[in-house]
């Protein structure tokens, strides 16, 4: 089981100001919730610069879909690292666009790998990954 | 109709050297795929940077969904803004945590703000929003 | 006179022993700089993503100065704008290859303006903005 | 001696039109040096997430020089470092608040320690690590 833990910061109160305004602006139920979510965002940063952890991704890619045999090679790019790509969503933009997001697990540079590949295909206009982390020790 | 304009690059022949290292490296088939993606990502950043056009965006959410509440908090935020929020993807990374990715559409403020508001939910340990287009004049 | 405010985080304990690494890795004093710095700089970042308030700046260039008129093109955009440039500092990284950064201070989007006219000049290899604040209220 | 060489790039004529705004809005003379500049940029940026080549990089921090023994602690840890170290630029932003610019260059994860340890001493408001390269083969 995880316990909690309770420790004491202090910080000039202009800045405290400026930070409460930042916390109300975002919905953040309190202060403890902002500075958690500062610490996790570093430190899955850290994580991923340092590709030591099974990591967690994203891939976003636009394209349009008329481009000959684009579908069937992105398709057979997934397939052929089935091990590290989880699942896809797909949206149609409009009659020519697509949306496509494929959720990854796995080592850092895998991830990267495959996300190069993948916005590297003729007719891939836009794509990003986004790094993330299993959740485990967050 | 779209059309292609064919256009001349100079460039130092060491620098051109390196450059085909990472076209080869990312698995594009010449160097025209490659300038264009350079191209559209930049392009596609100062959109969001503007404001000024429709946007298309990703939001992925790693949360554990013992937390109480916390998926019926995260689907009424969504339904909140159902004309922005296009569809959503979930996969199971363990038995306590999960990934979730919504496609958006809209204003880049408005992405940004439900973005916001989603990420500050307590239970969520990490977001991110992708900035993406609707691949329209890319 | 600013006055320091004590408050209290509570974080899960594996996510807090990660986080004190994170601290001695850094060489951080305590946990309240940690989390101070985790603050400032993302109120920093919302600071120049509004453009609402005077923020300062470095601009580094890197470039060839054999590159024919390129010291006194850089010279002479620097002193168009000597209200936003404050100063600049020199360094001789080899025969060919100067660094150069400028301080500046003024509206985010002068800033950015004057930083975008000066990495498009022929003859600059590579140039970042980066965005600080004046200091105050931080 | 380096050489020019020259090649053919194709582009769909809508998104040529939007790069062509772009490439006028920043002031380049043209999109020969518009596209070496994305080039360039991506280049150093594989080089710092690779780590395998010296680099160059500029350190910004934001500072109350009122902090006790501060100056004297940033000055001590720059000369621990002065391999690394090339020079530094202070500016005075008002009576408080410091701007320093430090060059730094040697390999990238040394550039990263060194900008993590001094970022991270109480007083330092905020910092930031550029990183850019020798200039040689860009």
């Amino acid at each position: 089981m995880s316990t909690l833990t309770r420790f004491g910061i202090s910080m000039d109160s202009k800045l405290l100001q400026r930070f409460d305004a930042y916390i109300t602006e975002h919905g953040y139920a309190n202060r403890s919730e902002a500075v958690r979510d500062l610490v996790r965002e570093r430190l899955v940063q850290k994580s991923w610069d340092k590709g030591d952890e099974e990591m967690v991704g994203t891939i976003t890619l636009v394209f349009d879909h008329h481009q000959r045999d684009l579908t069937e090679k992105l398709t057979s790019q997934q397939h052929d690292h089935h091990e590290t790509v989880l699942s896809a969503m797909h949206v149609h933009l409009d009659h020519y666009n697509c949306l496509e997001v494929l959720a990854v697990r796995g080592k850092a540079s895998d991830i990267q790998h495959i996300a190069d590949h993948l916005i590297s295909v003729k007719g891939v206009k836009h794509g990003k990954l986004v790094m993330t982390a299993t959740g485990k020790g967050l």
